[in-house]
């Protein structure tokens, strides 16, 4: 048995919002498995690292042994898009909304567990509504309120039309939790708004409100903006191995931090232990890999995870060592001999002060490892490649 | 045949606005009956002359060959007031509404053609509406264009909260004109936002759009406020005609043109020649007869109308003159007396100039008639009341 404590200390990890925490407190305090929601698209079922932000929490919710009420917005995407603003957005058929619910099932129960996990389709419901029952939901809200919402808000002050039927949107999602009795709804830290309906409209149909839980909005490969598949910047859970493995290892030391915050299962004790050794020494790279090792064994198996590994070392040399390299012999005696005079003595460096600078610019690198200690001791045995910049190198061989 | 022209005559008599003028003589050059559509609230069957300066509006245009299509709007009736509100509006049932149906029709055709009347009801299509046909709907229409609507601009402007779905009802009115495929619909000033939603909705749906004709807002018998029920300053076309006559006599003399133009059938060279009668001394209160008289003669009938102006002529006399008034028999000769003599000898005045400027002051009537002349001669034989102000009166007999 898991303490409550101990499930908030799971819920609350990653998350950006919980509204209201007293509430959720009270509904897993009755110990009954909760029901969990969260609404997907159903044009997109190729989904990326940024959706599994949400799944993962899911997941969570799952280990604990609450419900997950996987819902599927077709009701809207059957209508297409009513405005004819956007070509690109015709009506789905229902094959085709059928088609990407099983594309989202093989992706989704790769994090999720499928026993504890019902697939819904609002149109289950929407389709039985007729338009006085969309009257009086409509009747549930304010124009005011909706009008407050960001990009509502900001497209308004711009004189950006806002057709009447993208007020009905919130509504309908809002809805789609009374419909599913929803305990919880976890959602993207820009749906809080929808999310937010939905408590509203629960309590209208005399439902305790869902609890609202929202999710950063991770950052794509390039560190700034949200992960998506328009912008180019995304890991696709469905790529090749070799593919997500290099693109793990392409994000920055800084962003890995968030990455495992959002994505590794592992513990934040283990975490902290990371930023400690690399704090004393460790090579980022060496903790990107374990990153990179867990979401590749997760999305496709430890094998495969291993293979991606090897093959992004081997990849990573054969890219960045020219084929064909100087060869330099240099005597160290017993003693050994700092790294700059090596780097001086294979005329990597006119001198070895050039040295000292060069390794303090992050520009030296033994075997594809920046250095950051221009004076460590280099023995005799030693046989690598030794680089300044992008296009000097060396390949020594280390003599007493 | 009534050629275009004529029929743009009648037509535009006593109209507010026609949008579009054009569009409208391109309708009546086809020669084909028109679809006139009109739209009622199923929950108010009673009547009052307000509602019939519309009413007789449509009966011109089947008096030029056209079909009425009388709507009762019992779509948003069924629902209710889904905003909780107003306790007023329950829903009404589908018994009511045919009730009130049947009220409706009972009133109008003491105005309308059968033959040339359709009585619609929107739920006939409304309740066929899916809530994805709602979304369909609403995506018709911008906020902000739905915001510049008088009455919702400003109750957003003062913080009056607007729910979302009175933003549904103008479209499910517009709508109505897009089922009804209307050529023209008629309504009250007020209406006009609602009738324009009409016309873009009939465009989005490849039909051409409606013509537009809204007629002014009738003043109650205060002469100020628009005439409602609910402010007590209305006739309603069910009232007895004793009853309706006083209304209509207590207007002033002012308003009384006002409702000539609006509610009189009467050809606008009869009521120019009535008012050219007045300026030449006729009595406006003999006018206001005639006025009463058509009104009384349309919702009952020509006896009704007769009897009523009688009780109205008697009441007037019993309420205005005190029982026991002074009788005088004043000898006039042959030739007769001036007015202001014949007040001084019944004592009414203090001397003949006293009379002259009483008169002069509109506060001298004869059989309740105002006098504007008080040289007028008054010749034996006559035998009728004098009134001088409010409280002197004298019973007169003229000999010679």
């Amino acid at each position: 048995m898991t303490s409550i404590e101990e499930s908030l200390e799971i819920i609350s990890r990653g998350t950006d919002e919980i509204l209201i925490l007293d509430e959720l407190k009270k509904k897993l305090a009755t110990g009954k498995p909760l029901r969990i929601k969260a609404g997907f698209d159903p044009t997109a079922p190729d989904l990326h690292l940024g959706h599994t932000v949400l799944i993962n929490k899911l997941r969570q919710f799952q280990i604990l042994g609450h419900q997950v009420l996987f819902l599927i917005g077709d009701f809207t995407g059957m209508i297409g898009d009513p405005s004819g603003k956007s070509a690109t957005r015709p009506p789905l058929s229902r094959d085709e909304i059928v088609a990407n619910a099983e594309t989202y099932q093989q992706q989704i129960f790769k994090i999720l567990d499928p026993d504890l996990t019902q697939i819904e389709f609002n149109s289950n419901w929407m389709n039985d509504m007729n338009a006085a029952d969309m009257v009086r939901l409509a009747s549930n809200y304010t124009v005011a309120r909706m009008l407050e919402r960001d990009d509502f808000n900001k497209r308004y002050a711009t004189n950006q039309s806002i057709a009447i039927h993208e007020f009905l949107y919130p509504l309908v999602q809002g809805y789609d939790s009374v419909a599913l009795r929803a305990d919880v709804e976890l959602g993207g830290t820009d749906q809080k708004f929808n999310l937010l309906v939905g408590r509203q409209l629960q309590e209208a149909h005399g439902q305790p409100p869902q609890v609202v839980l929202t999710v950063p909005i991770l950052e794509g490969l390039d560190g700034v903006q949200k992960m998506s598949k328009s912008l180019g910047n995304y890991i696709g859970i469905d790529e090749p191995a070799t593919e997500m493995f290099g693109k793990v290892m392409s994000i920055s030391d800084d962003m890995m931090w968030r990455y495992f915050e959002l994505l590794s299962f592992r513990s934040t004790e283990e975490i902290d232990s990371f930023k400690r050794d690399i704090e004393q020494g460790s090579n980022p790279r060496d903790i990107k890999f374990l990153l990179a090792h867990e979401i590749i064994a997760r999305f496709h198996d430890e094998q495969a995870a291993k293979n991606a590994q090897a093959d992004f070392v081997n990849r990573f040399s054969k890219n960045e060592i020219p084929e064909d390299i100087a060869e330099v012999d240099i005597h160290v005696g017993t003693e050994g001999l700092p790294l700059a005079n090596i780097l001086k003595q294979a005329e990597l460096v006119g001198s070895t002060s050039d040295a000292h600078r060069m390794v303090k610019q992050g520009a030296v690198k033994i075997d594809g490892e920046k250095i950051s200690d221009s004076r460590q001791t280099m023995l005799a045995g030693f046989e690598g490649v030794l680089q300044v910049g992008k296009r000097k190198f060396a390949k020594i061989r280390l003599n007493n």
